[in-house]
């Protein structure tokens, strides 16, 4: 398994390394290539690149959104370049992001990215270890990442 | 009739069971296949696989929408992608998303996803079955789906 | 001349008979392909069918949108959709839509839905009949469907 | 050099009137093509026949859009369609607009409108002419189209 | 190694020439092909053309958005359609904007302008020098450009 991880030096938490320890340990013979670029907006190119020249299964983008409107759109138009890759490749592109407006703390800020970053890290183990079916018994369960599971209502 | 079904493990209510009971109703032979994502986002490569990979004929998707701007941005994300995937497969896929912030409480939310994954499961069944008459007799009637019908003015 | 008509079960008001008399008034002899969906997203893909499969000359959409936030998004999905049909294929698609919360009351939506459907379906006409010369004396008019014509400044 | 001109019926003011005799003055044996549409989403394909099948080395398209948030949105859908016009034919589409909140009467758009249509109508023919060094002593300062220049700071 | 810069006669400052002269001190040997047009709608194309027709490594281009809700829609536009240069071209173009809602002064804007452009101009070198490596000690640091560097959390 060849898997990608995009990560920025905008974010400020480094994401990429919460999320290559929870692959490693979900896979230990797992390939890791890693492409740092400057914000979310150089993110799919990156990605596209680590999916068809670098011959990676699947990535993971770890994108960090400021608080403003300017970066809600940015988000948009990053996250609207991923599906293309996906569609492009027909692979899967986990599209992680942390918003500076989704916390009140930078702590929190923190356990959000270490948590999400992890847990969307082995989604991305599952979904390329088992397909379709991999996450079947969790559908309509409320998972969350970054927060504590909703649960089913 | 090859149906797919994508649904994610984000989603607080099973609506994939809704929607795979109401085509089992309507058309008992129809073969399913189901891929179940994390989040919306992964919603579209998942589409595209099933209807060009395992040959499905249609397929309904079921998104759940957090209440937040970026859950709302993420959602014109994810749509757009369904628009290409049904533009390059020339092939429906019907987009169903329920939002967290149009119930009051989960109750009501989950009333709306059980209708409306029923509902659109069954109009899908008719776009495939009867193509663009199947459903003339209702054009202009104001029909929802996760609501009362509000009928024509 | 052959005109694909694209319609809707969301929407209140039989907006394609509206239109479609208004095609057979100004071409008796034309030949109408009529196509109803569930709602405004699942559009564009019929549109792409009747244009690509069925050899219409162009195709108008009537679309219904709710009054939320949600379908005002669903809204931009649609058209910018439709507007990928259009330059996959380079033949005009009138993207008529109605939107719940630009009248006061039912009754004003039907005159609205009414009058719209019944210009737009004109100005196909004119289109697929005189090209981009058809509409030139009405350039800069202000002219308006779904409301009076406001008229140049 | 030959040049389209794509217009609307939507407009209140007769944009390509002042286009067309800029580029007249400018370019006396300019070969102009105008395509008249009903309102900016009919614009995008307009374009794209001016240069795909008419053979035009650049376009200038006017908008006109209205104060609502609907009308937002389509000028978003639109100008999103020309950009793929754009990378489609690798021409230059220059895609003016105009919109009813940037002015407080009607005569102060109607003023808008003529200089913003000569102005960029200019632009269009420099890029023509001289390509990326046309208009390079005018780079970041500070010009507008429709309004006075603000200039350098 | 071959650098596009593409700016706008929109900016009210000379944002290219802050970003010529770091890659200039970065890269003395660099060739650089500078592309000016109006505004940030006219960016892609040129970005596009750099990259196709005159064999440039990378592009970084040089945005100035104004204030209003029209300016933020066609920022989104312009930096949509950059993403489609570079899925398309498979190379890097760094998409850099300034936004008059940032900052307080025309002084402050001309320092978030300059500083900015300085430092995305040698985040692009590299990117172009060392790949998805070169910036792997900066991910996760927080770094801004056209800001102080908010450090990481």
């Amino acid at each position: 398994m060849r898997i990608g991880v995009v990560d920025t030096t905008f974010s400020r938490v480094d994401m990429a390394r919460h999320a290559i320890e929870a692959i490693k340990e979900a896979v230990p013979g797992a390939e890791i290539i890693r492409y740092t670029v400057p914000g979310i907006k150089d993110i799919p190119v990156a990605a596209l690149k680590l999916l068809e020249d670098e011959g990676c299964d699947g990535v993971i983008t770890l994108g960090w959104v400021g608080g403003s409107l300017t970066d809600k759109l940015s988000y948009v138009v990053a996250s609207m370049s991923l599906q293309l890759v996906q569609l492009r490749t027909k692979k899967h592109v986990i599209d992680v992001t942390v918003h500076e407006d989704e916390a009140e703390s930078p702590a929190e800020l923190r356990e959000i990215a270490a948590d999400r970053a992890r847990k969307h890290a082995l989604n991305l183990v599952a979904l390329l270890e088992g397909g379709g079916e991999a996450l079947r018994r969790f559908a309509g369960k409320g998972l969350r990442q970054g927060r504590i599971h909703e649960g089913p209502i």
